[in-house]
């Protein structure tokens, strides 16, 4: 009985058929895989995510982590879950051979991971957040501060933290007030409120590695004079065993409708409760240079929105799955042209508006399963394409495709999820199918990470403007690249192709008339429906992909491959018939330059 | 401070300004009402939602019922509130006068339900489907049977039910099995289990009445075999006193992800467990004919439709009105074009992107809004138009609104609470606002009391061939009425209805284009589409319909009216720019006659 977490023909089909991820295993950093360590790989995941992380999902959500004012008390399953997990060393699987790590390309470790994902997300977000965590010390940290902070980390004995928010500052980070007071032997103690941390405080690991970002006194205001810290839980001595508590306090946990398992936490950074030495404030250590916390976030933030977008498809893809399984054994109703009350109702996946339910989750989720995909590869392009050239256009490409990957799944997914639910009928909302959990943990999906707006902006203000405009225009060229492929490779392709040339001539003219407008803020009054529309197109150009993978693998395959081919033509047409075309009005909208919302005063609502 | 429930100053411009419901009052039905006691009896309805149902709304969600096998437990605060709004005598608010009613219009009775349903649906539940349970047997039963069981359901004693899905039997009526065998005294005994029944065991009234869809032995198979009958929890005695338990017995409750504060059950009719004498089956009287059972249950689902309609509308409205509120107050970001760090942040209404979320929240809800109202007056012109054939355009009308009334705000309220959880940002989705439990309590809304697919199979299938199509004619040339008076009146309103006129041709097209392939199953194939263009289509009419009503309230208002004037402008404009083009697409996906989902095969999947 196949999975009904993530379909191992699927994955095969992207990495192998169409992203050749074999192909890697001739550079260097690569070279000790095979398609063989590859398919252990990801056969252990499924295997450790099925085994371990499944079964105390539900449980994970029922049971919320508490906090009785000294500790956090989590469900037992998740820490033994979590053992295993590091046991397997699957949280270093990109990760430097020197570190610990597996050195698996991108592509293949965001499959692996997608597994834990789709089987428990929010047990999974410990080992994301740690794994966020030691990325970004890997880029940024001193050799000293890998050995202390990334090994660890690496082997499960400490978790990560990234603390961003602050109570005054969500969106705008510009506005955070945390700082951090220089001492004379090179640290610094912190004073501040962090807000929303994830995994924040618990006993799973001896040790809570926090990123801070916070102000050193003197600096630039705004963005420009953020500066990023390591502050443990649990101070090391000399010889690096654990020492003192920090000054790092739990003030309480926040209660979600999703994520349930994971601990959602404000923090209080100095506020002496638990002062190690005398004196104040939380001991810190830089990372890198002063007032470059900011650009060192946004440096590792295209790995950590790829895996927002990535545990949004995992979401969405085992909801579609579980559907599925649900519409092909519940009997109800007959065909609409022969309603004989006598005769033996059908299996709902017979009816055409299941049918419709079906497919367009599985556009969505093996879209965006597909850009995840993609996304990765484009960083392994970016971390080891022979030719400097190549590395950076990949560099440029995943600028682009980032907020994207984190947003369209964030967004279509969480649609699969309502599709998923509607597919069961009354039994979706109950807590008898996973479904509804699905559904709500998916909700956070847009909003945290920087919500869809702030991708919006982000995508139409900074990326398709950035060096004059040379990230748009790799895009476009990349798309029409595929374009041109499949108008040469004649038929459906051919035809898909043309509707999806005609949408790309849209996103760059409409893009230049945003911009010609000189008026940022009417440029980008409806930059979220410009992400949206832009999402339709990469996606689509996703389904084309498929599409020409699809007939590349040709008459090839046998019995199973027919059907599993024929699958990806009519979710291809699904897409190409019912989605792209939505973009047509949006690209109307923005190319009337609309200013209702502009024009909309407050004391009008 | 305004309420944060739904907006007074809407329904006084939907009941008054547009509606025009005070001229109900020159029908001998209203006679004893006035403006006055409409206003009064509103105030009430806001009264006892805001002090009574809101403040258990969170309480009511965290702590569901319990069963430990003998008592239903719910929290007190529910009977408190219950008790409360019995004794307002609001339950009875649109019944006649001669069983205990205000005999007020149901444009009036649904503008105060909606205050209950969005201060505490689930709460509210109870009475919604006591009221449904009486105004069926108000139609169809006896005189004996309505002094029996009616009276004491109008004065809050008794509670009623609506048994009709079985384990087997949901979106298939056809397939229920309950049987109900007819004794020598003229009464029933029945067999059978029915599921999903809200309200289905509690005590919080006296007794339950169910009404129970069975088949009477030696009946027809199908739709056409299936009567109804009224079954009591408890039974009467000669002298009308609750005597022995009914062989009713509560297998277990179902737990959803919303209106967890109503008990939802499994019940099992003549298990033997509760025989009260010796014979075996639960009691049950007939009502009417018998196999008359689903016209019964259809000729009253206009009425309970528009409650579903209503209140997804109410939990739409009210995370709009909480998600205004919050970002007036919440203070994060600075203007687009001037980033000064050092500036004071701006409340986030102030943001083009949070305006959208928030136009599009108000589109929606108040659209709905306008449709239900609309929909209550219709109920009101079938009962109480003077001229026959006036009754009869207003029952035509409605049997064609019914689905979209039903469905539209189910779906795009939905996409409101949605909006409201974007706008709180991180916030939204903890427990420590009310928005994240108006979407999961609203999700219920596209599934009961007939699926969305099913209510599109309703209006594609049944509504627009009924009578040779003469309800979908008749709905078209009401909304093209509207049309022409806009057009007439120039300006703004001219050119929307320019616009609306354009997307009515295609409603009259696409099904003539639909129908004329003469094989259902293709016509029927994309039914979902249809119902959800169909349906944009129809709201937009209720915001040229508001736009119009604005625009003859023209210069009479003071301040306060300048502006709720402009906001409503505001709206309609956003409805037709962002939202009435998406019928584009979908128009041409269904005269393109796909058969995308026809073609699909379960084993591709």
């Amino acid at each position: 009985m196949p999975s009904t977490l993530l379909s191992v023909r699927d994955l095969r089909f992207l990495l192998y058929d169409w992203l050749d991820v074999t192909r890697l295993t001739e550079r260097p950093r690569y070279a000790e895989h095979s398609r063989d360590t590859f398919d252990a790989v990801l056969e252990l995941a499924e295997r450790v995510a099925t085994e371990r992380f499944a079964p105390h999902n539900r449980a994970a959500d029922l049971t919320e982590p508490t906090f009785d004012g000294r500790r956090v008390r989590t469900l037992p399953q998740v820490k033994a879950a979590l053992d295993v997990f590091a046991e397997t060393g699957l949280l270093a699987a990109s990760l430097d051979a020197s570190v610990g790590g597996m050195q698996l390309p991108h592509a293949v470790s965001a499959a692996c991971f997608a597994w834990f994902q789709a089987a428990n997300v929010s047990t999974a977000a410990y080992p994301f957040l740690t794994l966020g965590n030691a990325n970004l010390l890997l880029a940024y940290g001193s050799t000293e501060q890998v050995d202390t902070w990334v090994r660890p980390m690496v082997r499960g004995r400490f978790f990560g933290t990234m603390c961003l928010s602050e109570p005054q500052a969500g969106s705008s980070l510009a506005d955070i007030t945390t700082r951090a007071e220089r001492q004379d032997d090179g640290t610094y103690r912190l004073f501040g409120t962090k807000m929303w941390i994830s995994g924040g405080d618990h006993e799973l690991a001896e040790n809570i590695v926090h990123l801070v970002l916070a102000r050193i006194p003197g600096g630039p205001p705004g963005v420009k004079g953020i500066s990023l810290f390591i502050v443990p839980k649990v101070l090391l001595d000399d010889g690096g065993a654990l020492g003192a508590r920090n000054d790092v306090v739990l003030v309480g946990l926040n209660h979600k409708m999703g994520y349930r398992g994971t601990t959602n936490t404000l923090l209080n950074f100095g506020d002496g409760v638990h002062r190690p030495d005398g004196h104040p404030g939380a001991v810190g250590y830089l990372v890198g240079e002063p007032h470059q916390g900011l650009a060192q976030m946004f440096h590792m933030m295209n790995e950590a929105r790829i895996g927002v977008g990535a545990g949004a498809t995992a979401l969405g893809y085992t909801g579609y799955l579980k559907s599925l399984a649900y519409a092909r054994q519940r009997p109800q109703g007959r065909p609409v042209a022969d309603k004989d009350p006598t005769a033996p109702q059908l299996p709902i996946v017979a009816h055409a508006d299941v049918k419709r339910m079906l497919l367009a989750q599985k556009s969505y989720v093996e879209g965006a399963l597909a850009l995840v995909l993609y996304c990765g590869r484009l960083l392994d392009e970016q971390n080891t394409a022979p030719a400097e050239a190549d590395r950076e256009r990949a560099r440029l490409l995943l600028d682009m495709l980032t907020p994207i990957v984190k947003s369209w799944p964030a967004q279509w997914c969480l649609a699969a999820n309502d599709l998923a639910i509607q597919v069961h009928g009354g039994a979706g909302y109950t807590r008898d199918h996973d479904v509804e959990q699905h559904w709500r943990d998916n909700r956070l999906n847009p909003i945290h990470e920087g919500t869809h707006g702030i991708q919006a902006l982000d995508l139409l203000g900074r990326k398709a403007t950035m060096r004059g405009g040379a990230g748009l225009a790799l895009l476009v060229e990349t798309i029409r690249a595929t374009v041109t492929r499949a108008w040469k490779a004649e038929g459906e392709a051919a035809e898909l192709a043309a509707r999806l040339g005609g949408a790309l001539d849209r996103v760059t003219l409409v893009t230049r008339r945003l911009w010609d407008t000189g008026d940022p803020q009417m440029a980008l009054a409806n930059a979220s429906v410009y992400l949206e529309a832009v999402g339709h197109v990469v996606v689509a150009w996703m389904w084309l992909e498929q599409l020409l993978a699809v007939e590349a693998a040709g008459g090839a395959g046998d019995g199973p491959d027919v059907a599993f081919h024929a699958g990806k033509r009519q979710a291809a047409r699904y897409f190409f018939r019912y989605e792209l075309p939505r973009t047509g009005p949006q690209f109307d909208l923005l190319e009337s330059l609309d200013r209702t919302t502009l024009e909309m005063r407050d004391d009008w609502f």
